[in-house]
């Protein structure tokens, strides 16, 4: 079924680990290479008790390309020790990085209920400005990936590609870009002209693909597979496209629906809706 | 219990019947006036098989000023012969909120899955336009209120204040402003200088409040009491007010758990919540 599919060039589709979350990072290698998928992003749940050497090595023997690792960030905090240790450990994921040979760290930037966003903004830029000499000894580049406004009390203040492309700007430093995932930011009458403005300034490092459903039914595990939804695929990757972007389309799905599915077709049915819908 | 606690006036308290669906529009009245509550906005639904005009009197009679019916709206279609059945449905909202007394209708505009939102904004300008001439007939005005970006797929394409103010000015029409809902805009950066703006065109009509949960588990009904979340309600209020709004503070809570709760014990936190978070 799947060879009889007329499929569009895969040579730009990454599969993001957790999207296949039951999968060992091993059995996901294998079985994207095998279905035609080319790169693949992985999560750092996924490199638990495992040597990121060693993995990185079999991703690549697969003829698989690593594009980043998910993620870093979470650098805002209620107090100084919080935000030491969120430093710290995003020290530990650049090494982890390095070691795999991701080029990429996708930033979850951080916001905890009750804070002024604006403050945890103010955090989130101190936390990457510690980072970035180790980015530079390490060569590894940050990707701040905006959050849909849902996701403002605890997981971003950073809600709008507009406050990213911002905050790139403030930070003025090559390493440091910018992850726009189609979910967050589908919504923003802004969308067109701030991904213009991303691509003006050198700063789309990742473009990540999924749809969102009506009705969505969890705020967090109930992505769509592309097609599933509304969000205009084809229009916004024209978009980013134009505005110079060549990477890949990182399909990155949380879905408890799509997890309970058996994961070898679902599997068929990612690289379908990429072909689709992408 | 109630009587010993150290109550703010609570001139400017408006609860909306939603907030304690399960009491039908007389009995809601009735504990509403006892507990102190001197606003009410009635939700249509609470007026089925019901004389609108008898209801606005009985609230009347028990004290209460009625603030605005909720809702109208839902102009965006994909066809014409729904963009026109919407029309009819609010031009019977606004001889019911005629009927009942109530000076304003909240609209929550409208969006229909993949169609493009900017098409939606247009049909929903030309959905407001379009019972206007009603509005003025009747002496009703509308507020357009903007609703969260996770509800842009199907609620609304309206989806920031600044898309409500553009609206507002596009349509130019003393009978059309804007209802703040913090829950809807309190993410926004934006904010704080929209509702200045707001409040400079003349165009904020109503306020409501609520919480944002961490974590919220139902994207339409896990909404919280005020204090329960993260939402600056204090700061936003004083914005409001700098703005020059002078009205009602409007309760409008969602939340399958609290209305799973005794609803007089209910009342009396509403009661207690606004006096001290809002």
């Amino acid at each position: 079924m799947l060879s009889a599919f007329p499929f569009q060039n895969l040579s730009k589709l990454c599969v993001h680990t957790i999207t296949t979350k039951s999968w060992a990072i091993e059995v996901a290698a294998d079985k994207y290479a095998k279905a035609g998928v080319k790169g693949i992003t992985v999560w750092r749940d996924a490199l638990a008790g495992r040597s990121p050497g060693q993995v990185g090595a079999r991703i690549r023997d697969r003829g698989l390309e690593i594009v980043s690792l998910c993620r870093g960030g979470f650098f805002a905090g209620y107090t100084a020790t919080e935000r030491r240790a969120a430093i710290d450990e995003n020290r530990r994921a650049i090494a982890e990085a390095k070691a795999l040979g991701a080029p990429l760290i996708v930033l979850v930037c951080g916001a905890v209920p009750g804070q002024k966003l604006s403050e945890s903004r103010k955090q989130i830029q101190e936390g990457i400005a510690a980072i970035l000499p180790d980015c530079a000894a390490m060569e590894i580049k940050l990707a701040i990936e905006p959050l849909h406004p849902m996701y403002a009390d605890s997981r971003s203040a950073i809600n709008t590609l507009a406050q990213a492309n911002d905050m790139c700007e403030a930070l003025a430093s090559p390493l440091v870009g910018v992850a726009v995932d189609v979910y967050h930011v589908w919504w923003d009458p802004a969308l067109e002209a701030e991904i213009a403005r991303c691509g003006r300034i050198g700063k789309i490092f990742a473009y990540h693909v999924c749809d969102w459903r009506t009705p969505t039914i969890d705020l967090l595990n109930d992505r769509g597979l592309m097609g599933e939804g509304c969000i205009p695929l084809r229009r916004i990757r024209s978009w980013v496209e134009a505005a110079g972007f060549s990477g890949f389309n990182e399909v990155e799905v949380f879905s408890n629906r799509l997890w309970a599915m058996n994961q070898d077709e679902y599997l068929q049915q990612i690289v379908r809706a990429y072909s689709e819908f992408v």
